[in-house]
């Protein structure tokens, strides 16, 4: 629509299917002219319809689990091959907690699943982010982003692990931020997001409860699926070049919220 | 360049001259499409270069003493009939301390001078919102942006009593900013910026050397007056309708370092 | 009960009834062994019981309107002759919105209330600091602390004004705690409290179902005025004495929570 | 000093030598009237010195690999035991990094000292809550405080993972807090101290020269061990009843410092 991200080459992690926040944001930055690459696990390939998704933004896709190093050097370096140069975006948007999928409670965890929700959800942007550093991938002024969730600073009983998980992720982004921007020039921030019904989000507890919680929170509402993407285009841009170590609330106003006029009917 | 504000229109405070951030954000709104409305205070208008960059972009100038109900009433007014309708976007950046021009010290203030600073750094603000509420002159998902320094958040000594000028000028953000949203689908949020050689900047006591340190704090450097028009376009464009109530930090990453390497050297 | 404030000398502002944090913070810095003097604006003592309090906790009380340096110098210069030497702790525990008061909503104010409740409220406490360091009338590692409520962070419609006036006040602790801290070695802090029952704050529009909100939010519950007392008490030891410059959320948790099960529950 | 621990029984993590913070809460906790158990790895109380200061302060010593649920149960229920009723407070000091250790550099660890270094660190957190909570060993209003540092929140570049590390532990407190809160009413919170020269703290890159830094930064200059143990001995003493979820700045007023005349002169 605004050409913005004409020539620019990226890497877009973890669109599962139409209701994904990486999907939307392919779509987009499809429609603003970037190419990139697609990638999800070997799993989540199989649970989802990457392969419309590549077909529709002219896009290939290279499976890779993000967990692995091996894996994310390949990734890398064909991502290069294919696009014909370094990279200018990345977005992270990975996360899974294998305590909420087993159904254990936040206080009485199986921490060998906890380590594993740690190592997919928070871990692999440090992966990611080594391997992008060490094979000097970026070209100067590009912008990693990665997907977060509030419960990163504020308690919501339902999130679980996942608090803990995006705690370390967005911590990740200021530690490695640092480096890569003096470095290589390239800013590292985190999109925080209002909760939003995707595959990922429908899978925590009291779901539907909590949307309506938090829409009547927002002044604006929830931000949906779609607008998250316009606004990851905008991080990916070159508008927003001295923006780094940054977590960016996109979420219609909620964080910065004591209480709504909405909020308190229900409490009078 | 990309036409990312092409037929919204706006109203612009506080274009000094050409190294104001204001300046560079009326330069870089032309440049997207957008139609506005200049403004500034009769005062600065003597001092400064208006009249030319009112020209190179088309736009016409009002004046208005920011603390004035009636000036900004006016303004509003005439700028609707100007640009044709409603405004789509604000960008307040007013700010003076009477104690910092006089030499007064933060600890021992003229309290005068510190309400005339606040009255016109802060509640000029909250006044220009009042009236764009009021009178309904703000289409769905416009943007009013305010500047501000992180001196609100943290003691940076020479800042002086703008450091409290600051804090409220982003509570206002804040508390305005849930009834606009709520109301009008209208977002408000603040742009922190770097130290900045503006006309403004350069008043402030031991100003060359902050800006070294700042630099070499920053894992990116300290953010121009360009980028942060930049910035701005994009926080006026339709890619960030959810996000308001929010500071948001330009400032190359200063707001998240704890120490660089490059101050570290000073130290060993 | 146990003695830490033995020999420490206090001005304790702002008790106005048995309510007040502030009457029973005297009572508790009393039990802990310290001496101080009352002080409330002459207008709030017709309207309270101060005697009562002077008489149980063997003090006396001088007059003072907090926006008057005049009246602080001689509050503080007599302080130090009846308590026989510089003093070690001080609380500030005055706010007061006219818009509120008068009924004026948030979005509309009279601007002269505004400034009104501003002075009263925030730079009051500018006041107080300044003539406290001018005189040099604090002890080395004594203690200054001032009521907020974490409005001054996020937005709650019904607190009108005083969320902007409480972010002001907060940023004066740290611009002028730093001053304090660096010459002085006295530390400057505002406590920031769950909602209380006070006088002042059952006169904030729908008091009551907020204090329900906020105790459904808070994990251990709201905290009470007597707990905020023994947290204040804590601040003037010789416990805390290298905290400075701080916000500290006394709150029973509600300052960081996203949602609880209990408000939830109204939601399901 | 004070009795203000009288009667009260807790659990000390992590006291290796008379540097360690933990020793000095262990100390002070002794003067205040407390009785309590000390408890370290096995690896670290052969280094250290844990048996004099069991002496002095008449307690029992029990090793604990804070990693092993099995060890911190048999902890739980020994101390439970040894001080004959339920627990009023704990510390947990523990933190180490294999990377750093090792020499790894932050954007190249090896993720298996990455994964042992955040067990260690901070999972060991999550499991002593855990048995804490299952257990019931708490009593009502008993507080539990963990150790950090502000690298969670701000990016330093020689903290390595730490950083990360701590980010999860501060993320486990507010997570964990709000079932502790809601279920046993206990407070849970973390302490971010100056960096303060223990055998731990000595081991990172540079810490000689962030020492300086870190005091010139601070209005009250670098707070000590001691002053740590006092600022916890408050924590744990029922002045500090409603604080929970809270990471409480113990550091001479670094974290809200922007800058400081005395680091700008070496900028001048």
């Amino acid at each position: 629509m605004y050409n913005l991200l004409k020539g620019k080459k990226g890497i877009i992690f973890g669109a599962l299917n139409q209701h994904s926040i990486a999907w939307k944001t392919a779509q987009r930055a499809h429609e603003e002219g970037a190419e990139f690459v697609l990638t999800n696990a070997p799993a989540a390939m199989r649970m989802g319809e990457l392969d419309v998704l590549a077909k529709k933004t002219g896009s290939q896709i290279i499976a890779a689990d993000a967990t692995s190093i091996d894996d994310l050097e390949n990734l890398v370096e064909k991502s290069m091959e294919i696009l014909g140069g370094k990279i200018d975006f990345v977005l992270h948007s990975i996360g899974m907690s294998v305590n909420v999928r087993k159904g254990k409670s936040y206080t009485d965890p199986n921490y060998d699943f906890t380590t594993k929700g740690w190592d997919v959800s928070a871990v692999s942007f440090h992966k990611l982010l080594n391997v992008l550093y060490k094979k000097e991938a970026m070209n100067p002024w590009g912008s990693i982003v990665a997907l977060t969730y509030m419960a990163a600073q504020r308690s919501f009983p339902d999130y679980n692990d996942m608090a803990d998980n995006k705690a370390y992720l967005e911590s990740i982004a200021r530690s490695f931020g640092y480096f890569f921007g003096r470095d290589h020039k390239v800013r590292v921030n985190t999109i925080s997001q209002s909760p939003t019904p995707t595959t990922a989000g429908t899978g925590v507890k009291g779901f539907d409860g909590f949307i309506t919680y938090s829409e009547k929170m927002s002044p604006l509402g929830n931000a949906t699926a779609l607008e998250c993407a316009d606004y990851t285009i905008s991080m990916f841009s070159d508008l927003t070049k001295k923006v780094t170590l940054q977590n960016l609330f996109h979420d219609g106003g909620f964080s910065n919220m004591g209480v709504s006029d909405a909020v308190m009917e229900r409490f009078e």
